[in-house]
């Protein structure tokens, strides 16, 4: 049983922050933050004396019973059209000093309220995407979860690529089991991106190839539980490393340490992305980065704080993030090592717990 | 083997509707028919005179592969941080009359851009959105493949829904299926909606609810290749319908044959929805149908057309659409039927193809 997520104090909490003003939430996973609704189409309007739930019809009863569940009591006001919703926000938000996370909400929509109210751009730290970097305990202990089910997945089937199987029969093997451990789904597209070519695209989409001996393979896997998600990513060699790839394998797991000893409350994210970085431009390697070294994951899998080298965000205790270094050459292929880490006032607690001392792949187990 | 999808002649057709003006793009689906990339990150800019593709250095290569295969030549310029693609957009798009759709493009972006730029709202016409409408031979291809596929995974499944399956039980085989029988994965979250509440919610989130006898069972299910989507919904009755089981089902595939036979090129959607929505009415049953009839079907799992009662579009060849009428009712459960079908001249091409004669249980095929 996981400890329950703190929906109840953050009505209070939006309001403080708020300071008197009204927000109108649109983007799900704020939506799910501060309600605990988990449809697909809803709005948010909170202020001193408001607190309204717009939804429609194929979401009623659900939006009434994952409230009640939760333990808050939005007024929740159904609607069967588009132009109704629309209409239920105005009227939501009417009256107050009205504020939205210009970041999520089209230009249209924008556009649309302003026809009927006085609508200001939401300074960054009123919005939820903000105010929910923060994980509670609840929120912890499933993103912990679901790391734990891609850990046990990911044991489960790297053994098999010795056997050539395709990129996607990896895959779906990954997704599968992850649903058979509970998951309620991969928290992303799984990534399994193989050989000289593939695994020197970090975003590789998962395809047919077959997996055979010499290849490097990086394998980026998550789960989801109740909406959270995981994030890890293990490269493995099919055979025997060459000199190449162990000495590509072993650099990028030192400027992973490297990270993960860096992070800390209070640093700088960029300083994070800026330690890895250096490892990698002290071996001549910079030119092989090509991302950022991490963000943030939790109700999204990409959210608040980035780490990158524009990154302004600090990181904070509750701050859930990746660090991420990865290394990648047309012809060579690629190693990424990824782990996920709940940020502490010490350094950090690593929720990815899949062994990352080599590339090898683990001996099969025996059934 | 999949007929190849036009791409070669869409910077044209799109120039030819911009009539001088340059467009900014940066929704996924909109990029990917423009320019066949397939990366989470990219944007477009497009004009008399420019085709430039912008993306991160995790997309470069791929984005240059995708191209190629498409037989287009777009400009590709690779950028290492958000900053960085948004002043390359802004370089790529001056000294034209810039428009963007307003419906993707969040507030903050639009505000970004007008720093640098005179950004006017596209007019619906004149968005990729719209254009993407008609789908050519190569797109209807492998809708067409997707929903096969789909229809292939609940022939093989529903049998077992005799057996007490959980709800998440049903949803891993049939997507677990579909991965094996082609499809690059589901093409949305698999809905298993069953018995007296589950079934109730239009947009049940599939859980671990056993599957008993006497419940409904609406399952809604997709396949993605290739980027297209297909979507198909079919109810089945676990054991011997009772007469209220039987008579909502028989009125609700009343009503589904009547919209799919209204479906040709000219009619308004609105008018689809509303032969549905009048035989649920002719039965006094109105109040039970929670959504509206249908929706385009693409790259977009819901896209135009929307088929509801404040429809303005009107059906034409090429349009991809769904039809499904649905029944629900707390403590009785529901029924929804739906179809995928693409508009033609004359009335409609039906995509899907299970049955849909009866909510009884497909015997077991013997193997």
């Amino acid at each position: 049983m996981l400890p329950p997520i703190g929906y109840a104090a953050r009505p209070e909490a939006v309001r403080r922050a708020l300071d008197g003003r009204t927000l109108i939430v649109s983007a799900p996973s704020d939506l799910r933050w501060l309600t605990s609704f988990g449809g697909s189409l809803g709005w948010a309007v909170i202020g001193p004396d408001r607190f309204v739930l717009v939804t429609d019809g194929r979401y009623a009863d659900r939006a009434a019973a994952d409230a009640a569940a939760a333990g808050i009591s939005p007024d929740i006001v159904v609607a069967s059209t588009r132009p109704e919703i629309r209409d239920h926000v105005v009227a939501a938000a009417r009256g107050g000093q009205v504020v939205a996370d210009a970041t999520h909400l089209t230009h249209a929509a924008w556009l649309d309220f302003t026809r009927d109210l006085e609508l200001a751009v939401a300074p960054d730290d009123l919005t939820i995407r903000r105010l929910r970097r923060v994980k509670d305990a609840g929120e912890l202990a499933r993103i912990a979860r679901a790391a734990e089910i891609a850990d046990a997945a990911l044991t489960a089937v790297a053994a098999q690529l010795a056997e050539q199987p395709s990129e996607a029969d990896v895959r779906d093997e990954l997704e599968y089991r992850m649903r058979r451990l509970g998951a309620d789904g991969p928290s992303y597209d799984t990534i399994v991106a193989s050989g000289p070519q593939h695994a020197a695209r970090p975003h590789h989409s998962t395809g047919r190839r077959t997996i055979v001996d010499g290849d490097t393979v990086i394998i980026d896997v998550g789960a989801l539980v109740d909406g959270y998600h995981s994030d890890m990513t293990r490269t493995f060699v099919v055979g025997e490393p060459d000199e190449q790839q162990q000495n590509v394998y072993d650099l990028v797991l030192e400027a992973q340490l490297a990270g993960l000893a860096a992070v800390v409350a209070g640093v700088d994210a960029r300083a994070v992305d800026a330690i890895c970085r250096d490892v990698f431009d002290g071996a001549g390697m910079g030119g092989w980065f090509l991302h950022g070294t991490g963000h943030g994951v939790g109700l999204d899998i990409h959210e608040d704080p980035f780490a990158s080298k524009v990154s302004t965000d600090q990181l904070v205790v509750g701050d859930v993030v990746t660090v991420e270094p990865g290394l990648y050459r047309d012809g060579f292929g690629g190693v990424r090592i990824e782990d996920l880490v709940a940020v502490t006032e010490t350094g950090c607690l690593i929720l990815t717990h899949l062994s990352k001392d080599t590339p090898c792949l683990p001996s099969r187990p025996t059934t």
